[in-house]
């Protein structure tokens, strides 16, 4: 039977300690599900930004990336600064107000990191080895389009919302990019071409809700919240580090109650008949 | 040059965030000290016992085990339980007072560990692959020597110092007993014999210091602690988890506060000229 190495990375400040605890059960529930067939499995943590080489020379298989190539490295230069603040007005993340210059910084930090992505890990892979990428992505080709953005939309209208209470000074706004980028078909496939490593066997667009799914709810006490609390709940596990950082902690609270009611009313405007 | 992944392995309750936490800043300054002479290296975390499988088959090119032999899988069988109390009365480890049974269960758990890790080891290096091991060891063949039991002996002097005021059950005492062995040369040398897979190359015995050494403190606050203290850290840093869930944390601080008083008087009892 074949032994399995398998490295599970992120970033070195998240929690490994709780994915290292929860090992023993999850093999044990494993075993007892799939019996004699399960294993051996031999599973390791590896910290760092998948941005940049993880593992020696030629000594995986296969790589699996997971709902993560959406995060860029950092946030595009430029757009990272004060000076930044007049360039996207209300916004943190592209918008249909945002000058090309924007729209432009965030196509060229993602073909950075994208192609050092795959360079660093067509070094890491062995011939013939073979990767599955799942990330954010958009179907249109305009990076303004609704279904890429609106998600940063909503949340910069609970922002400015505060701003115009006073409760978050209007430049903090402005100052704020997300380092997040959903690239179309075609920005993937020229990056994949560029680089080199790689063929495309495929590719598959689908669709996910924003709250991640009916069935994650259904069996918790969540399932009295609104659509727009399970999407607040599931964005700010995500964002809140980010956002809290940048905006203090202290308005965390606020600003995710704000977006739970913004994407309620976005969500019942979007399912009513259009007359 | 070569690229070295390397593995770092602990039980998975410890706390592998901090050292995935800390590695950005060793890397920097060991680039900075070694220049481009350093790595490349990858780090990884492996969360387990090493008395098992760990690694892929003939995975590994070198083996090294710092200080945590000498540390055994589980409390000898008989001597963890309750019925275990009339056993080894008043100790926590082998003593003097200790009956032969005792030593015997010791010995024989560490048999059994001992020659586990060199069979997992075995089948995870590479033919040819070497391992170097660090931990506590005695140089008496005989188990009940001062030099392998008067940390423990000191430390049950305490505790029992602490049933004389009624402060602990002495059955509590009687029914605790460390998972710990400090095998002699003989010991060591028949076990790699039997399990068959290693040759040794070399054994070698060095002394350390009970409080980890005087450069450890020299440069701290702790200087002005005295040798008894110093020692009751370094120990209470490494056994204090064991025995907080035995005897409860309530009874921690004033422990090892007795047995700095304790190792004080035996340190300063063993340096005076006899007379």
């Amino acid at each position: 039977m074949p032994e399995l190495r398998i490295s599970l990375n992120d970033l070195s400040n998240n929690d490994f300690n709780n994915i290292f605890g929860s090992l023993p059960t999850f093999f044990d529930q494993m075993k007892a599900e799939k019996g004699a067939g399960f294993g051996p499995y031999f599973i390791s943590g590896v910290a760092g930004s998948f941005y940049g080489r993880l593992f020696p020379r030629q000594s995986l298989h296969f790589v699996h990336s997971s709902s993560s190539l959406h995060w860029l490295s950092q946030v595009p230069p430029g757009l990272e600064t004060e000076a930044s603040t007049a360039m996207n007005k209300g916004k943190i993340y592209i918008s249909k107000s945002s000058p090309q210059s924007v729209l432009d910084s965030y196509l060229l930090q993602f073909q950075k990191d994208f192609s050092l992505f795959l360079k660093s890990r067509s070094e890491e892979l062995v011939p013939g080895g073979g990767i599955v990428l799942s990330f954010m992505g958009r179907r249109s080709r305009d990076p303004t389009a609704e279904e890429s953005c609106y998600q940063w939309e909503l949340l910069a209208q609970a922002l400015m919302s505060m701003v115009l209470e006073g409760l978050i000074p209007e430049e903090k706004v402005d100052a704020f990019n997300a380092p997040y980028y959903a690239p179309c078909a075609e920005e993937l496939q020229l990056e994949i071409q560029k680089e080199g490593s790689f063929i495309m066997d495929r590719l598959e667009a689908f669709e996910i809700d924003w709250d991640g799914g009916e069935e994650v709810w259904i069996n918790t006490v969540d399932q009295t919240l609104s659509s727009g609390q399970r999407v607040a709940k599931t964005i700010r596990a995500v964002v809140e580090s980010m956002l809290e950082s940048h905006f203090g902690r202290d308005i965390m609270d606020e600003l995710f109650q704000r977006y739970a009611r913004i994407v309620d009313d976005h969500l019942s405007a979007t399912l009513e008949p259009s007359t």
